[in-house]
């Protein structure tokens, strides 16, 4: 074969081997049916409420009609109205015109300006700069645990806790650590289960306080308890404060970043609990920095986070500083008084039914009651009971399991006093009628 | 050695390992300093305009006033006010008291059944199931993204185009691929450009229309065309039209959903432009798709994603069906006709300008000028250009290298018509002044 042959042969060849790559290439580039899928992090976002009640068959008996102490929003009854102050400032700042554009990320900065005037403490100074607007306390916790925590890190999530911390951290890759409160002191912190959860992942400490679901309110003592644990590990704090103010006036609420001299705190609040408006989405983080650790980088991340999508209607924030400073004492105070009222009703009645064991809160808007399941061999678990408690009485409680903590359920006691009357008579009935003593105390009363 | 000796030698030497693997195991997990670091997220956040205006050094001519063509915002300077109908509703909603609650996270049913009303066609039916609302715009194609795409992945973003595609996707690690518009086509799709960047991890081809920053509006053909492509290969569409029926009487507005018959696609809108209130925050994602690719799979990442941060204030939510029942057509009429007759005087003057090509636009609020560098060799770039035409003539356009696009601005349209005509004036008096013949030209000139 001569030169000429031969170059000719592998010019061919060349030329082949390219269209057949070329092909391949396409082949691969080219889908050839439809498959979308849903992505990994829409699957990691888990809803364990939504779970666990999509799952359960809630029936209620048709002669009794349905009483839900089920739901954390404290509308629904119509009983607990937002103040007219509250209203009017919305609709003057619909009326002023000026607040239909685009608002800075972080919130109009007069708006911030009166959040920081609202919750500055002598111990805790804030000011503008030191507050983000954002769409509801859900986007406050999220651009938190999103500004300091990356895929692998875990944080402390407390145990009985709100369900919201694990599905925000699970959705984007940060393992969640529970560390338990204890009902027999008040839901306190086990503060050595909690020191023994830490190890170098661990990014952010999450203290709940007052507490969804079980109305606890800490004591000061607890609370720095709680920093020491904190500052001897270096463990910056996430403080859901969004029922800061929402307690009984037999104590008193003390915000973390007031007690702490070097633990930073991004503590997370908004209007949708203490104004009794929680579907207008406007919450706030509120930084504590004092000795400097954050740093820039921190508050920079938080900025740079705000700006993926915007935060709070501009209507809200333009009525913000007039709802924060106009609405008088007398409506948190008759709020306050209404929810204590009516948390006393359910725990005295429940107190005296075998079988229950409910603690007494001290603020927000939740009680937590203890099922002695041994007495109740009927059923499996807290879901089980309050699934058949819906079928007979037409009552339903959440199931604690809902917040990690089975054989219990929550109730909300935002609902009218007659109703909530009526469902603890009907608890009482429902739990008489499924009350078994154990045979040890059958015994007992033998002898 | 007896057998014993050995047995308690081993047993010392196996505490003392476990107390020395113990402490080992105790520093490690206790941070000795404060080191809080921000997360990989945040920093992977970027604002292609902030990080570009920030470097920019803006000081106004003290001499002028400063006219701002550069904000996206048409609420600013007070000339295009919403309807009063749009905010009397906002009032009607505050005093029925009824939305005050929360929403159910995709939005209240009567609300989406609203919207799905108002957008519903006969290529492209809608019902409440196909609504989710959102926080803005912002929030729909947050989560539209966040639904179809894993880190890994890549989305079609137009080029030029609007800066959040790319920060929302790279912020969760999606990779974007710019497709080209093509200026002297009225910025249509390069559909062969865009038809060579897909691979097989090419998960979604987001198009915008009406364009930020162009203002094009693509024909019933162009779609056609793009939906071809999307469809051959089997790729998803985010359909962006924020500025949907914001086009001038000359032309027509088509849904690409109306357009296909196969192609699964989340169109993505809201109040804010065409009502006139983008601070309100409130957007909607549509999901059309006929042929059931989407399925329940997507639908459910839709609704899971919708429940991390809970979406639309609800007032708002209250007031859609008013805002789009009984908002009167003359309302969007003025407005457009101003949009129109803004463009056209911004158009006719720059493109009398020497070493300036502006594109006229068809819709939206924006309208893009080219700059012919070659004549202006003082500037390095249109961001020397942009900031120079401030420091000495007090008026500041947006740089297109914002939008991927550098040698062009971007204008905004919504400035009253007296502030329009004296910025182009002082457009013209800049490149006067800085505007150079080529030597080529020069000699042909002195031949």
């Amino acid at each position: 074969m001569t030169n000429d042959g031969a170059i000719i042969l592998f010019t061919i060849a060349y030329i082949f081997v390219q269209i057949l790559l070329d092909s391949l290439k396409r082949c691969r580039a080219r889908r050839q049916r439809w498959n979308v899928r849903a992505s990994e992090m829409s699957k990691n976002t888990l809803n364990p409420i939504r779970a666990i009640v999509d799952g359960m068959k809630l029936t209620p008996n048709p002669e009794k009609p349905m009483i839900a102490l089920s739901i954390g929003d404290p509308t629904v009854f119509g009983n607990l109205p937002t103040d007219d102050s509250v209203l009017q400032a919305m609709k003057d700042a619909i009326d002023s015109h000026k607040f239909n554009g685009y608002a800075p990320s972080v919130g109009y900065l007069q708006s911030r300006e009166a959040v920081a005037n609202f919750y500055s403490q002598a111990g805790a100074p804030l000011e503008a700069k030191d507050v983000i607007l954002t769409s509801g306390c859900s986007q406050a916790i999220e651009l938190a645990i999103s500004a300091l925590c990356n895929p692998g890190d875990n944080i402390l999530v407390p145990c009985p806790g709100f369900s919201l911390y694990k599905t925000l951290a699970v959705s984007v890759g940060v393992q969640v650590k529970f560390y338990n409160l204890l009902p027999e002191k008040s839901w306190e912190v086990d503060l050595q289960h909690l020191e023994s959860l830490i190890d170098d992942r661990t990014t952010c400490l999450i203290v709940n306080n007052p507490s969804n679901p079980c109305g606890s309110v800490f004591t000061k003592e607890h609370l720095r308890n709680i920093l020491a644990v904190a500052s001897r590990h270096c463990i910056p704090i996430l403080a859901d404060e969004i029922y800061g103010d929402m307690v009984f006036p037999s104590c008193e609420f003390h915000s973390l970043a007031n007690l702490s001299s070097d633990v930073p705190i991004l503590s997370c609040g908004g209007l949708a609990k203490r104004w009794l408006v929680p579907g207008w989405r406007m919450g706030w983080i509120l930084i504590h920095d004092r000795n400097n650790i954050f740093g820039s980088e921190i508050r920079e991340a938080l900025v740079k986070l705000s700006q993926r999508i915007l935060g709070a209607c501009t209507v809200v924030q333009g009525a913000l500083e007039s709802i924060l400073n106009n609405t008088q004492a007398e409506f948190y105070q008759s709020t306050i008084g209404f929810l204590k009222s009516n948390s006393e009703i359910c725990f005295a009645e429940l107190s005296t039914v075998p079988g229950l064991n409910p603690v007494m809160p001290s603020g927000a808007m939740y009680l937590m009651v203890g099922i002695e399941m041994e007495h109740f061999p009927e059923f499996q678990n807290d879901v089980d009971f309050t699934e058949r408690l819906v079928t007979e009485q037409s009552v339903f409680c959440l199931p604690a399991t809902a917040f990690e903590y089975p054989n219990f359920f929550r109730i909300v006691v935002t609902v009218p006093e007659e109703m909530m009357v009526e469902a603890c008579g009907r608890i009482r009935e429902f739990c008489a009628r499924h009350y078994r003593p154990l045979s040890q105390e059958s015994n007992d009363l033998d002898q």
